[in-house]
């Protein structure tokens, strides 16, 4: 059993109303969705949010979180250190957490990598082409080659993140960009997945392909012994 | 001409007479001395340490600065966190950082990081011998197979760091442990080099190999275009 | 289940009574053992050799093998390049394979890197110690830190094999050495572990340490979705 | 000064009066023009083709090559074994080579990598973009971002290599794909940089952007203390 908590701001669901309509669950009730549609019994997930008491992401909701999913996107800034602060502890000790889309502003990301994680952008809502590039990993597996999101905002590098352990999924994006889409980074004992499909203004956490890729992350990156404490100074005798 | 700047907190040397009579022109003199001594005319070295104001790195020296060279032990905290967050924007613009030894766990190199850096460590002034396992390295140029420090202290693993992006020394030490010695990353436009032999209590920053090394990184790790701003988000139109 | 294949060259022990008495099953039978006591039903086990026909390595023999094993030593050449071919070819299809000890040299194992795979050695019997410097992976998995291999010869550096994708141990021999000891590949669908701990004059394969790594190596290893025919060219219409 | 070997099978040029018309002086012509035009005397450029005696590879100007570079198309299986092991024992000793486009199936290229090479394509004479997602590598220096080469032939992934020491480019098709089309690998104490743009059907080798990755792929892989022999084993005392 893998205890899931999707993360989202949930700032536009709830101040736009066409963004309510495309995500009438907020963008964490549509991947939550996704996830127990696929893993069913193999998970428990809950969700949280930046309006919830220290942000839904207490000491307790984390100690029961082995895999955090982040969404965020205008209000990165209204996050709390301190939580941050809680969140990196806890990866370091080995929980796993996949960053989604303009998360890759959000503090927490950026304390993991350690560098500005900008990238260029430009919403024109075109067809992106999502290639993979290590087809034997676990997280591309029944993954389609390419994976298809007929609308989509476009993210084009440089993507200023440290070189990835992995490179899974490149983006192609019909105004003649390209993306590196989907990363994989070890922190401590904990494991990071980036993945930048997903915008509020596409119904892109609906795609089949794209809660395929989350579904295989999930699994992917939960930690097989636990999570337990960040690795620390060792004064060996 | 690279412009290298050697940072050192400096506080052993001016508080405690046994580590001064070992550096007496401070660590960060040995370092600069060494520096000078194999690259000459190819670099202009100064020095800065905790006492200076602004730590001796405001605006005006990062600026002139290609490599900065960075030890620190007993005193991370009290640098300034506006300090480190102007050094982390200029490495990310293109500067070379080299951190040395108990560096690991300065602020600037864990926010380039993003893990706890935490470590195995003994004091019991054993040999240590630093293997080369990327001969072709330009920081690996002219340097013994292995390098021998006849006394040190010991580092060892865990190293609680991301997967380098290259691994060119690991040490051995007498008492039983190994030790990832030699690391690069790239982060942003500029690059960092971790290196573990050196300690206020042995005169490692004399050992003709250990300069050899430092003076290779300068060389490698100097950016060819010079420094400009840290990566930024692009609208593309 | 994971259907496992134990290669083993099998000529010291059918020629040196000293060898047959470390390994009265033969080097292939320890692995064996140790495999099936640590993973029982999860595996089926089988082993062969090179004087059987075909090696043992036959296409059926193969195509019924999710994960080979691969010692040998003095008779590398004396394996048909037909044979190395066909391993290759079901390795990039998806097979893995765990290549030990002195198969740093075996024709497959140099095929699959394109290097020399030349590294130092000395007969000395003295202790290795295993570092795991990937504590969350997979293979490291209830693995003592350090493991501690009482006699055994010593391998060192340089060892000339690519950069690997995941370096998890390192070894460090008493005389003064150290090795890139465990370390893993991907080769077109299929992955390559490397694990340098084994020599014929040595109980190594008897090492409960040793047979923790080489049962969870097997676990890691084993393709998920079973093998198939190796990458081949694509001529998109 | 470095010493620069232009290979090139030189087939379509001498039985195809079309392709001819583009490379009346053959690809290496127009490759080794581009070299001597950006690098002026800090090289010393000289072609070989398959149809020389020993393919213009002979011990004697191997063992003047720094820095070799591979074309090859419907020629690679009448390339002499004899001549690709003397290469491949070259690179090991540190001589660079650089791998272009439809060399990717070369003999010497699948022998460094150990893998199919395989890839995808099509020829539609569409446009190709470059993009650097790698901007302070050397190897892009002043290069555009993106690199627009106007018609050329699509390749695309998967493509079966093993994963890169460092991807400096990856390249997007009109007609929907992508390709990692620069890439780095070290290989015993030489390096590999292939590097997919480039056909017989299209001048590719006139453009700027292309000539300019290829005098900066020279200046980076040239070896710094010479070619030596291949890493071999060493009997430690």
């Amino acid at each position: 059993m893998i205890r899931v908590t999707v993360w989202n701001e949930g700032v536009h669901e709830t101040t736009q109303p066409e963004i309510a309509a495309i995500y009438p669950d907020g963008i964490h009730g549509a991947i939550a969705e996704g996830l127990t549609e696929l893993l069913g019994d193999a998970v428990i997930v809950r969700t949280a949010t930046l309006a919830d008491p220290e942000h839904g992401l207490d000491e307790q909701t984390l100690a029961e979180t082995d895999v955090l999913l982040w969404w965020g996107h205008i209000a990165h800034d209204r996050v709390d250190d301190a939580v941050v602060a809680r969140v990196q502890e806890r990866v370091l000790g080995g929980m796993g957490i996949i960053v989604l889309h303009s998360g890759h502003f959000s503090k927490i990301f950026k304390t993991l990598m350690g560098t500005t994680c900008s990238l260029a952008w430009r919403n024109d809502g075109k067809r992106e082409l999502v290639w993979t590039v290590d087809p034997s990993h676990p997280i591309a597996r029944g993954v389609d080659q390419p994976l298809t999101i007929e609308a989509q905002e476009m993210y084009g590098e440089f993507f200023d993140v440290p070189t990835p352990d992995e490179l899974i999924f490149i983006s192609r994006f019909e105004g003649g960009e390209l993306f590196r889409s989907g990363l994989t980074y070890k922190r401590g004992k904990g494991k990071v997945f980036y993945f930048s499909p997903g915008d509020q203004e596409y119904p892109v956490y609906y795609n089949a392909g794209v809660r395929r890729v989350l579904a295989n992350a999930v699994e992917w990156i939960a930690p097989r012994d636990g999570v337990g404490a960040a690795p620390s100074v060792v004064h060996a005798e």
